[in-house]
């Protein structure tokens, strides 16, 4: 179960990091909506291991295939089945993770609950399932478009090294310039720097993200369960090595009186607008036309080329020592993700509002 | 749409703040539960408001009527149908705030996206809801009692004033003894002298609940779009005034390497165990075993008793001046529902799980 | 699970027979909408007991108390719960029934499912909470009436008395006009003969419902699983008693050929129309702005006063003597609950097709 | 939307009748199943036109490929991707069809809805999608089995031709025998001259198919709107060409009195049992243990050799002469059909019957 996401706007996904590929359907797009595959291509790119010396060397050549919901370059209303296709199936390389489970990852917990699992790359539960996500994303970053919606995500923070200020105080067009995504030139050079210190010891380090939309109008969101915020935290929390999601201002909220951060409105020259933004575009969970904002946090990634101590599937001590790749931060390559769950998010909650206008 | 939580245990909830009462339907509810009325109401009596001189005066008598779905006081897997009446429908007493749109409240939103709203108290939107989810999580509570799951939440920040340990430094059976709902005498001390010094002025501060759940088996969890901390983040999210959710390390994730803090595995006298729990009881989105444990941040709420400038429907500057009452800090009174949200999650898990066994 | 009908208008419903009341709670109502309180007792009216002679003498008198979703007498787009108290808990009169299995009834299968049961007047098992259909079917006709779309059903058979023309045939404004609500005043006067002397017996009879719905426009309907016919059968089939749908030519389309029976476009003055509507104004699962027709069979109902063999819930073979009062014949009561399951489904439909609209 | 079925176990579909192909995702299939391919293969062969010469001559070679969720042989409780690729992509011969609406068919309605449409060989609304349910169909068969549960279906109407007696008159293994799919030897060789004459005209011609559930426990369904048999109900309205659902005595049951027709239990050696079984195995919604069976009703298909008025898509009236290929009764593929929808419905059912065992 499960595998399902979203609720008009729907992306069902599939697939195993070494079995034949990972695809999905995705369901309830609007007709009639123009495919761009460069930048389909693009988005798959974006997400893609070995982009630069900071990140994993795996080249993993990311086409998607489309099957279906498509005529003459638009789509049509229909389902959009699609599938990446696995270059790498080398089945061998991982013989001798079969019979071990690896720390802080989910061999333990698929064996136990589903009695079975596919011990190849971390089968289901590898990271590689979230390029299905990003097709979605891109397809539903085309629909927004349309309506003049924007989503931005950068890399804000890595391992101790993060952006002090606010998303405005950045030039974010700057984002993907550094390798890292990060639109701050100096801090990113900085966490390069520790990117490369922490690949070389095979050790992984982890970081926030922070994610912008600009432009949604007012009335997205469905309470009281579905506050749009909720359905944001949900997709942010899907995504792997994520562990915490926090929007507005957050845990810092916890620090400030009402009576310092209440979002006051004023009249705009004919229109209702706020001083500040503390609320982070939501209030009572439903848009109110301000930019909306929020940080996810990442841990470091779990497989690391250092030996560690773990059990064997038959419950002995052992030593594992994973080899030859690794991805020391995924944060740069987690950025195009958190897009795409913000954009499937956000297409879902723009065709759910349809649903008032009676 | 969206006033339904839940996949298998449901809770469909209604009411505002100001009309007949707050009730909801729950179903999928296993049958044969023998419902604890008093402990139902003293579930209720917990999120009650006017528990101490720390909380907002008003004096709910919040008592729940069954409508159905009970025979002989067990449940008999039919939907239960209740009500808490409201005692309170004095709307005059909002005649003033019908017109205006209060900072960061849900006025302006609710009346953008329906055209319409209840005014009185803030209708659908009130933290008033939150009490049909106390009878539901009460009835899950008993459920999860008959399978040794556990629940415990506490207040472990308010304002600056933090818990900076680990909630398995204090004794969680001291929760209760305090009004703020902190386990740490001294801090409880501390925190319930700076909520009554806020409330003095009528303003208004946030904080952070800390939640635990012991005994759970593993395998609770629905990989890709349902993991378990997925679905409680959605929990927590939905509760009003929430701003942010992390479990297990949490944002302080992004400061480690994995060779710091991944969970090793060892042979536990022949059972498998970690030597250390920083994934926070889940891994890949499915339950280890291990305490699951996770942080819910709330901001300061709105309503204070301070002017404060706005705007009319009509777009027109004007000063609020709210009258009466107010809650100076939620947290206390939000711990009930943390607990609530998450044992519906919980129970909700455990009868998914079931649909694995075949 | 599944006390919930509808996708964006949902009813979830509670209550069992002889418990406190029937009553639900309706989500997703668009705002704005009038509700007209006297069309709505009207139609709870419609489907009370003992409106004649012919049906049960059991005097109901259903009224419907709102606890919420509306404000000055409109609907405000939140969640619209309701209850329809039971008059009648006389739960003695059901004490002989408390450990045996009626036949035909869902004693058996409730008390083998949940363990457990409510048995007085069949519990949930009833059709007495048909009765919260009827409130949300209500609600929508007058939504459905702002769009122009009507939908009227009518007894079309009794045991073997039958209509042998087409809906177009008859003058539906009369349909009212029967005790049995069937717009043919001779079919009708024979029915009610013959129900008079089933209800003498203390006997039963089934027979068959049609229904016609106009004034729909072109594109409701979700291929491939949500079929608008389909989703209009899942809604009848789940009305107490009923045993089969067809829609169109139903049944009897198997008789005939393609050449037959396909519906031919033509150029009507300019719009596109069909000569015949054999498909009953469905093509692949979507309306194509004919009239919607179909047909729902109903058997007898199982209460009768009647010596019947059956068993104990220990197994041992016992007889069952019903007294009191019984209903021989509920089609005319059927009828507004036939209208009232379409209109659920009609206006849940129309607010998805609003999700094309992008 | 809806191109998912199932609440537990789920297919989402995808795929055109000439685009790349047709196929799905399966979720929340058990794991542990033995994936028998060759038994996949018979039966998408059973559903495969071109099998005897009543049918269609097109000769469509359907192989399944898997992409996910299978490994070493066995089902791994993760999604099950998989697509049937079609040969026949020809568009040429549909050129002629682009630009009208032909009677009976979906093209005008999907036009209309979705603003565009891939018109070769009617898209998405061919009955070619229903492969993918054919796949879904096996798997679950293959689950059931080991629970011993039974899915037969049979072609018992083509035309005027008719079994008169109850399926248990009949030995359903002798269905297969037949090329029509019919277990009575003589009404078999009927249907296919029937057949074979109209087939000779170009022309179409529709019937009933009888579907036999055996072996599911007690306990199955969810009241009041997950019925059993409206979950069947509807499942069998989502295929091609239906237009009527009945189970039980159906339609019949109008005719006869409660005394004549409730099915009167027994204590039958310890165990309850019913003498009879007119309520088809459900009570209330629910399974009793009795054989379930229900009959489907299919029109002839609307695609025939015979010249036909239309209207172009521009509203021009026009002659429509459909050339090549042709299914003059779609009854015999329709069998496995049937049966693999069921099938899904009852898997999912039993799923979801264990969220009860708490």
């Amino acid at each position: 179960m499960f595998n399902t996401f979203g609720n008009i706007y729907r992306l069902t996904s599939f697939g195993e990091s070494h079995g034949a590929g990972i695809g999905g359907v995705i369901d309830g797009c609007p007709s009639g909506i123009d495919l761009d595959m460069d930048f389909i291509q693009q988005e798959l790119n974006r997400r893609k291991p070995g982009q630069s010396r900071i990140t994993t060397p795996r080249k993993e050549d990311d086409e998607v295939q489309f099957f279906s919901g498509i005529y003459e370059g638009k789509t049509t209303g229909t389902p959009i089945g699609f599938i990446i296709w696995n270059k790498n199936q080398h089945s061998a390389d991982y013989d001798n993770m079969k019979s071990l489970y690896r720390p802080s990852h989910a061999d333990y917990t698929y064996q136990t609950k589903y009695g079975i699992r596919d011990p190849r790359g971390g089968g289901r539960s590898s990271a590689r399932e979230t390029i299905a996500r990003c097709v979605a994303g891109a397809i539903a970053k085309l629909a927004l478009r349309q309506r003049d919606i924007r989503i931005q995500a950068f890399t804000s923070q890595v391992g101790s090294i993060k952006l002090e200020g606010s998303y405005q105080d950045y030039d974010l067009n700057l984002t993907e310039d550094s390798a890292v995504r990060c639109p701050d030139p100096e801090k990113a050079a900085e966490m390069e720097e520790l990117i490369a210190e922490i690949k070389s010891k095979g050790d992984t380090v982890g970081g926030v993200i922070t994610c912008v939309i600009t432009g949604t109008p007012v009335g997205l969101g469905e309470p009281v369960f579905g506050k749009l915020h909720a359905a944001l935290g949900h997709a942010m929390l899907t995504i792997n090595a994520v562990k915490g999601f926090e929007y507005g201002d957050g845990f810092d909220a916890a620090l400030f009186r009402g009576s310092e951060r209440n979002d006051r409105f004023f009249n705009d020259h004919g229109h209702i607008n706020t001083h500040t933004n503390h609320s982070g575009g939501i209030q009572g969970g439903i848009s109110n036309g301000q930019d909306i904002y929020f940080r996810v946090a990442f841990k470091s990634v779990a497989t690391i080329l250092m030996e560690q101590e773990t059990v064997t599937q038959d419950c002995e001590d052992t030593i594992l020592k994973a080899r030859g790749r690794h991805d020391p931060c995924v944060l740069p390559r987690a950025v195009p993700i958190v897009e795409s769950m913000a954009a499937i998010t956000l297409l879902d909650y723009m065709l759910l509002q349809k649903t008032h206008e009676f």
